[in-house]
């Protein structure tokens, strides 16, 4: 059971955890990053207090905290209630969610655990944005995607506006970054995954087309928004892949794309 | 060819289409709003010229009017040339895409020019969320719905941050509000179109089962992305369809959900 404590005081030491959010977690790897995992509003915090990350605290105004009282049950951490005025003065902005739950990094899972098992996975290259990295894992839960693979250039999964993007779904859907790049491909390939590279280009078989070869084990290989994937990633895949889209319209967003991609791989 | 003026004065009239876009064109009607279609950013400006819009005017930093030399040289409107300073100090924000286009509302199309020879309709209902409906857009073009029905509770299309997400395609795809609501889904219905209502139900058929029945026209209703659909408009509904999902996952979001759909229907 959560130990729900009061307090009014935004310097009150115990709640450095929650401090100045914007600029302390903004880069784990810089001066002064603290490096925890921080979900926002009841949704998120719920599946954090649910996941195998070390949970450290809540802080929470107290209706937000009275909606995660059942869940509270079954952590022994402090819950810390206050104002959202005080929440505000901590955080350093208003946060509108009325809640937030931290926790230590626990280990990636490596390469085998991610591999081992998995029918579908995704693997991103250069994805670097927080907000479609948030996204593509949100997209990978709801599809039924098994993991996904980091490779080169991505963004980290665990930053505050990726797990609230992904609806907390980072917290929940195995990851690992991999060692060797594009070499992992290879890797992958051993343990009988047909490696597809999803690419606007319009010599690539449709995605619908690939399916139909019927792979027992596929990993879909997605790039960054604005380049889409090197040359050494695309040499290194078995097949391109494409959504037909109608000519002289941008590609869709790399989130969305791999939703689609996903939904059309998964069933 | 448009012709281009150089100005460096924040205060001159000339550019009041233009002026402290975050308070002006927030909403068209109310008192201040002016009701223009704003593009931002070199793609969707270049969209906004090759479309049916009456454009008023053109203003860019000059690298930016210098990438659209060839689109501007068929318009005949001013290009505002100026500096990134001017440009923020007349919007009211710094705007890191250098340029943007003004003009006109045009009378939308009507309810038959939207339906007649479409096969693929999007129909939405309460999707009052600018970023959702914009990225609508971008997928029903990307992917080829033939065209858009604003039900009741839709916001604007035109208002300028649909515009941005959409990539301009918001003055492509043709659409239309619908006067009567839910009676429209009737009225597609005599047009010849089964009217498909999305919704995360687990009882509702799986898309590609509803598009196995071969239907010749299909209007697929979309609701927004908190409250899903009215019980009026499923009841209106010839069927009810879903993306098949995980377990325990929150659905896609709206835009994303669509664009699956999108891709199952238009293939």
């Amino acid at each position: 059971m959560a130990k729900l404590i009061e307090i009014d005081d935004a310097a009150d030491p115990r709640l450095d955890d929650f401090r100045d959010l914007t600029t302390a977690d903004r880069r784990p790897d810089r001066p002064g990053g603290r490096g925890l995992v921080i979900a926002e509003g009841v949704v998120v915090v719920r599946r954090l207090l649910h996941s195998a990350y070390p949970l450290r605290a809540v802080l929470g105004v107290p209706r937000r905290l009275d909606e995660l009282r059942d869940d509270l049950a079954d952590v022994d951490v402090p819950a810390y209630a206050t104002s959202a005025q005080t929440m505000s003065d901590v955080v350093g902005f208003h946060l509108n969610r009325g809640v937030l739950a931290v926790a230590d990094r626990a280990p990636a899972p490596s390469f085998t655990d991610v591999v081992d098992g998995a029918r579908v996975l995704a693997v991103l290259e250069g994805v670097n944005d927080h907000e479609n990295l948030g996204s593509m894992f949100r997209n990978a839960a709801a599809l039924g995607v098994d993991g996904v693979l980091l490779g080169a250039g991505c963004a980290d999964p665990l930053y505050r506006r990726s797990v609230r993007v992904s609806m907390g779904h980072v917290l929940r859907v195995p990851f690992t970054s991999v060692p060797e790049w594009p070499g992992a491909l290879d890797v992958l390939r051993r343990h009988g995954f047909h490696v597809a590279a999803l690419t606007p280009r319009s010599d690539a078989i449709t995605l619908r087309d690939m399916r139909k070869a019927g792979h027992e084990r596929v990993a879909l290989l997605l790039g960054s928004e604005g380049h889409g994937l090197s040359r050494a990633a695309l040499d290194a895949a078995d097949s391109a892949v494409r959504i037909p889209m109608e000519s002289g319209v941008d590609s869709l967003n790399v989130a969305t794309a791999a939703a689609v991609a996903f939904y059309e791989l998964t069933r």
